[in-house]
C-alpha cells in the first residue's frame, strides 16, 4: 500500500496527514452561498449549523449552552468541570483571569485550575446549571469521562439532559476503566439509556468501529488538539494527524453502516481547527460535525474571558493542555463569531458563513456531498 | 499515479507544489540576454513582457495602468474598485494611509476599506476612468466580478475598454450566480462581445478547460495568492498551489487546443509571486503571463502609497485580505521595478530583466520554449 | 525497497526518521495505568522504570547516581569526568554557573569545561566517587571511553562497578583505537571481564549487530543528540535520526538472538528525548531503555545547577556540545521529575508516569509488548 | 524512476536535495584520525586538504591567498575584484566596514560595492596582486568570468597564474557569450593553454559532461550558494540543491573517465557549506573539493573585515549577493580556523580537523574512499 513507509528495517508506519497538510480543490462548478445548506441532524435532533462545542469551561458556561443552541448548534456543558464544583464560578473564574493578567508563570494558572478543580462535584450544582439549559428550551448536552459515567449519569439524565456525550482522551469499547479499576461496559451503559450517547476520543479505524458497535448515535475523532495549547503529543506521544484520522472514522461509519445495513454513526471533529477553512476541511475529510474549541474562545460570551484550555488543563497529576489568552485583536458576539458580518481577515470570524462560502466556491450544496470533494496534499 | 497518495482508508488526495518547491535546471546550453524575447501576445494585442496588473487599486489606478502599458505590460483597473466609487480617491486612500502611519488595528484598515467600498459604483467616475487610460493610446483593460460583468460590461465597452477580465477568486463555466441569484451564461456572454475576455481565477485542470470552452482568451490560474496578505486558505481551506496549478491549466490548454483544432487560449498565473525568480517559475511551469500584485506594490507610483491588499479586503461579510505595509527598504520607479538597475540584492527589483537573464542562462530564447524547462521539486 | 531514494544519479540514499516524524497510534484497547508494568531488567538487574542517565556531569554526580538508583533506574558516573578529576567539584561547577549567569560568550562556558577537564584523572578521586554510590547499594554503572577503557576499568572493578558502560560518540567493533594507536579489541576485553558491559553508540544494523557479537549486555543507539545542545551533526555530518537508529538496532537484536539461540542484548536509546512523549516513541520504536540527559537537567538536585552540557563539550580540540541553561520555569525534586505530580502542561514532569499512561491508553501492559505498538509518520 | 515526481498533469519534475537533508552513516569500522588523509591532487598541484577558496574580495586578498596556499589549500583571487581596479583596495573597503557599522540600509552596502566595481581592471595593478601571491611560492590561482576571460587571461598567465578558474553563475560549454556577443569557444580556449582550468559552476549532469568534454580540468558545482547571502534562487528561480548536483557531476565524472579511457576530472563543490559537517557531507556526495566562502570570513585576517559578499554582489543591474556581517561570536586566525584546537561548539571551527574526524569515526582512510560512505536523507 502507497501509504506504508518503512522507517527501519523490518518496521513499517503508515503516513497521516494533518489538516493544515490536506487542501480543497474546487469542482467544475460554482453555486451562489444562498443555495447551500449546512444543517445537521443526529438521531432526533436537528441542528442548523455543524457545530458542537468543546467541553471545557472557558467556553461553555450554562449561558453560552444556551446562546450556542440558540444559534443553530450544540452545546455541550462539562459535566466535571467547575460548574459542577463551584456556585460561585465567576469568582474562581476571575482569579485565573487576574493571575494572567499580573503575567504570572504559565505553569502558575494550571495550577490553579487544578485547585479549582480538586473540589468534589455537587450533584446539586450540576442539576442546577443543566436545569438553566433546559429551562432555555435548545437541546441540552452533557459531558462525562468513562470514568465517572455510571455515576454521574442518573442524576444528568435527570436534570434533562437529552444528549450524553461520554468522552476522554482516548475512548475505546473494551476495558475502558473507573478509578475502582472495575470496567464500564459502554456497550450494556449504552443499551440502558434512553438518550443518544456521542463518545470518544478516537484516533483510528479499529477505536472507531468498535465503539460504533456500542450503539453510540456520534463517535468524536480526537482529542481537541490545538497547536500552542494541547500537550497531549508531546506528553504521550500519542498522536492523531486529523485529516487521516478523520478519513478512517468515516471509513469505519462506512463499513458499520454496511454491516449493520443502515445503522448511520456520526463522526464528529475535534481538533485542529484553527480558522473557518479547517471547519470546511474537516468535513470534506468526512466529519458529519465539528467539535470546536479555542476558535469559540474569542466570543465576547466566553467564560474564560480571554483565556482557553481544554479540560486536560486540570488533570491532577499530568496536565496536558497550557492556559492560554486568546487572539488579542479579535472581540466579537457570537453571533458574529459564527455567522458574520466580519471586519477580519483571518478566518477567525464569520466560521459558518465561510463554510457555506467554501460549499458554494466549490459547487456543492450540502455538507454531505461536500465530503466527496477533491482534496490536495503538498509536496 | 505516483501523484495520488492515501491520505487514509479508501480517500487519496493528490500532491501538489507551491513554486516555492520547485526549482529550474539549467540546461547544457547558456546565452545572452540580448538574444532573449520576452515578449507576449494575446488577441490582435502585443506586449513587450508578459505582465497583466492585479486589478487591486492598491497598485492601479488609472495613471499606473498607462504607465504599465506604456512600459510594455497590460494595466487592468478594477471597474467594481474606488475608482468606480469616489470621486476624490486620492482623499480616501490618504485616510487609509495615515490610519496606517498611526499603527491602528490591522483590523481597523480592513473596515475603513469595507466602508469605502460601501460607496456605490457610479457609471460615470467609471467612465472617466477608463477614458483617462483609452486617452493615453495604451490597451484597455478592466476587470468586472462574474456577478456584475452583465450590468456593467456595456458601460466599460463604451468607455473604451478593449479586454475585459471577468475575475472572482473562482469563476467557472457552469452556473455562475449574480447577486439575484440569476445565473451568467458565460459562454453566451463572451460571445456577444467583440473584446476578448480573460477569465477566472481556475484552480485545477476541469474548471480550466471549461472556462477554455467558453471562448475566453485567457484564463487566470490562482486568485492572487500572496502570504500575509491573502487568506482565502485559511477562510476557505481551498488552496491552491500554483506550480501544480498552472501545470494543470497548461495541459487543459494543450488539450483544448487539440480538440479545436489549434485554438491556443492564455495561461494567466495570478499567484504566489514574492520575487523575480517566482515569475520565472510561472513560466517555467506553463504559464504565458503573469498577474502581479504585491511585488508591484512598493513601486513610488504605486496608488497605495505603500500600503498593498486585494480586492477580496473589501468583501463586505468575508474579508479574505489583509491591508499590509509593503517592504519598508525598497523605494523605486515603476520602470526601475520592471527593469533595473537594481541596487537591492533580494530580487524585488529589475523583475524582467530578471526573466531575461534566467531564459539567457538556462539557454532558452523566448517565453514559449522557456515553458519546457528542467524542473525539480525538493526531496 | 520503498525506503531507497535516488539523490542523484546513480546514488541512493534511505529514508531515515526522527523521533519528532513518528507517532504512536493507539490499539482498539484501553487499560487503567495501574495494570501497566514499566520494569526493565539487564543482566542480574532488575529496574522499576527503563531510565539510565547519560554520563555527563551536568546531571550525574555520586549523589544523583544514588538518587536515581533509589527511585528505580540506573545512574552512570563518567569516569573521565570532574569527579575523577578535582577534588573540590562543587567549586569548579560554581565558577561555570557564575559564568553563565555573567551571561558570558556561550563559547566561554566550552573553554571553562575545556579547562577544567585539562586536569588529569586521579585514581584515588575516582574510587571515591565510585565507593559513594556502592555504599548506597544502588547498582554502580561508569561510563569510559574506548580510549581509556583497558587503562581504567581495573580500577573501576576495584571501586566496586557491577555494570560498565563504554561509550563514544562511535563506538563500533572493530579496531576502536587508543590515543597511542594500538587498537583495544572489545570483544576480548569484554570475555575477560566479570561485569556486564553496555557499549556504544551505534548509528545503524551493521555497526550493532558487530557490537552484539563482542559481547556486550546492551548496546547505546545515538550519541545522546539534543537539539540547541549537541552539534555533532553540524560538525561532522553524521546524524542519527534516532526512530530509524532504534528500529534498525532492534533488528540486529533480532537477528542476533535467531543466530545465538536466545541470547538478548538490550538496546538503549541515547538521543532525541525532549518531552515525556519522546520516552514512549523510543519504546515504540523497539528500545528496551532510554539513556536521559537533558530532560533531568532541570531536577533541583543535578549538579549543572541549572546548566546542561554532554560530556562532548570538553572535547580539546572539537566540542561538540554547548553548555546551555536549561528550562527556566521548571524546578522540580527528581523524583517528581520522574512521576509527578506534573503542575506543568509541557510534558516535562512526570516522565515515567506519561509512559506508564501512554502504554494504558495504547492498551499495553508492559514495555515488550509496547515495542509493536502501531507508528504514523508525518505526510 | 523513484525521483521523478507528477508535479501536475503531464509534467515531471526531479526530487532533488540539499545538503542539509542529507546525512552520513556510519559503517562498521572506526579507526584513528591520525590514520586518515585528507590530501588532494589536480593536475600537478598536491594540496593536503581539500580546499579552494570562493574568489570574493571578502576572503581573498593577495595576502591570504598566500595563507591559504601555505596551510595547505589554494587561494583563488579574483582577477575582477578590487585588487584590480583599486590601489588602496583596504581604503575602499574600510568606507563599507564603516557604513556597514552605522547599521546603514543593507541596500546601501550593495550599492557601495556596485560603485567599488565600476572601476576600471587595471592590468598593473591586477598583475602586481598575482605576483604577490607567486613570489610567495604557493600555487597561484585567479578567477576570471567568462565575458573577460579571452582579454584577461594573457596577462594572467604572464603574471604567473598556475591554475586559472573561469566562473560564472552557470557556465556551460555551449555559445558563452562575451559582452560583445561573441561566442568564447571554451574548447579551443582551453587546448590553447598550458595551465589547468578549472571551470564552472555547473548545476546539472548534462552541462557537467559537456564542460568536461572541453578539456577542464575540474568543474565547480553549484555558485557559491549561502542562505541569507546569496539570493540567485529567489532572483532567478534557478536553484541548486547541491546533494543532488554534486552527485550528479560525480556521474558525470564516471561516465567522462569511462568514455576517455581514464581521464579524471576534478568536481569541486562552491554552495552550502554552513559548518565543518557540510565540507564532509560534499566530499561523501562525490565531491573532490569544496570552495569555501563564509566559512572562512570569520578569519581575523579575512580582508572583508567581519563582512562577507560573492562577487554576485557587484553586479551593475541584478545583484544576486547581500553583503552581511558574519558570525559576531567567532574571532580566530585562519590556521585555527582551519585546523583547531576549537573552544567553539558549532562546527565552525577546525574545520578540516572535524573532516579527519568525519573519515575516521566512519572507518575511512582517505578522501576517494569517502566518496562512497552511506547516507540518509529525512523522511
Amino acid at each position: 500500500m502507497r501509504d506504508l513507509v518503512d522507517i527501519g528495517m523490518g518496521r513499517t508506519a503508515r503516513r497521516a496527514f494533518g489538516l493544515d497538510e490536506v487542501e480543497i480543490v474546487p469542482s467544475r462548478r460554482t453555486r451562489s452561498s444562498k443555495d447551500v445548506s449546512t444543517t445537521w441532524q443526529i438521531d432526533a435532533y436537528r441542528f442548523d449549523i455543524p457545530l458542537v462545542t468543546h467541553p471545557t469551561d472557558a467556553i461553555v458556561s450554562p449561558g453560552t449552552a444556551v446562546a450556542v443552541g440558540e444559534l443553530g448548534g450544540l452545546g455541550v456543558l462539562n459535566a466535571e468541570g467547575l460548574w459542577a464544583r463551584h456556585a460561585d464560578v465567576d469568582t474562581a473564574l476571575l482569579r485565573l483571569v487576574e493571575a494572567a493578567e499580573k503575567g504570572d508563570d504559565p505553569a502558575d494558572l494550571v495550577r490553579a485550575l487544578q485547585r479549582l478543580h480538586a473540589e468534589p462535584i455537587q450533584v446539586e450544582l450540576l442539576t442546577e446549571a443543566i436545569r438553566k439549559v433546559r429551562d432555555s428550551g435548545v437541546t441540552v448536552a452533557a459531558r462525562v469521562s468513562p470514568q465517572r459515567a455510571a455515576e454521574l449519569t442518573p442524576h444528568l439524565l435527570a436534570a434533562g439532559v437529552e444528549i450524553l456525550v461520554v468522552q476522554g482522551t482516548i475512548v475505546s469499547a473494551e476495558h475502558v476503566t473507573r478509578d475502582n479499576g472495575d470496567p464500564l461496559n459502554l456497550k450494556s451503559f449504552i443499551a440502558d439509556l434512553d438518550v443518544p450517547v456521542i463518545a470518544g476520543g478516537v484516533h483510528d479505524y479499529r477505536t472507531a468501529i468498535h465503539l460504533m458497535r456500542t450503539g453510540a448515535a456520534g463517535v468524536i475523532v480526537g482529542h481537541g488538539h490545538c497547536a500552542g495549547v494541547t500537550t497531549t503529543d508531546a506528553a504521550l506521544g500519542i498522536g492523531t494527524p486529523m485529516a487521516t484520522a478523520i478519513v478512517d472514522a468515516a471509513a469505519a461509519r462506512r463499513d458499520y453502516l454496511d454491516e449493520t445495513g443502515g445503522r448511520y454513526v456520526h463522526v464528529i471533529a475535534d481538533g485542529d481547527v484553527h480558522a473557518s477553512g479547517d471547519i470546511a476541511k474537516s468535513i470534506a475529510c468526512g466529519a458529519d460535525a465539528v467539535m470546536l474549541g479555542a476558535p469559540l474562545a474569542v466570543a465576547a460570551e466566553a467564560p474564560g474571558q480571554g483565556l482557553y484550555w481544554t479540560s486536560a488543563a486540570a488533570h491532577p497529576s499530568l496536565p496536558r493542555s497550557r492556559v492560554v489568552p486568546v487572539v488579542e485583536d479579535v472581540e466579537v458576539d457570537l453571533k458574529t463569531l459564527l455567522f458574520g458580518p466580519s471586519g477580519d481577515a483571518d478566518g477567525l470570524v464569520n466560521l459558518f458563513g465561510a463554510l457555506r462560502r467554501a460549499l458554494a466556491k466549490t459547487g456543492y450544496s450540502d455538507l454531505k456531498e461536500f465530503q466527496k470533494v477533491g482534496l490536495t496534499v503538498r509536496g
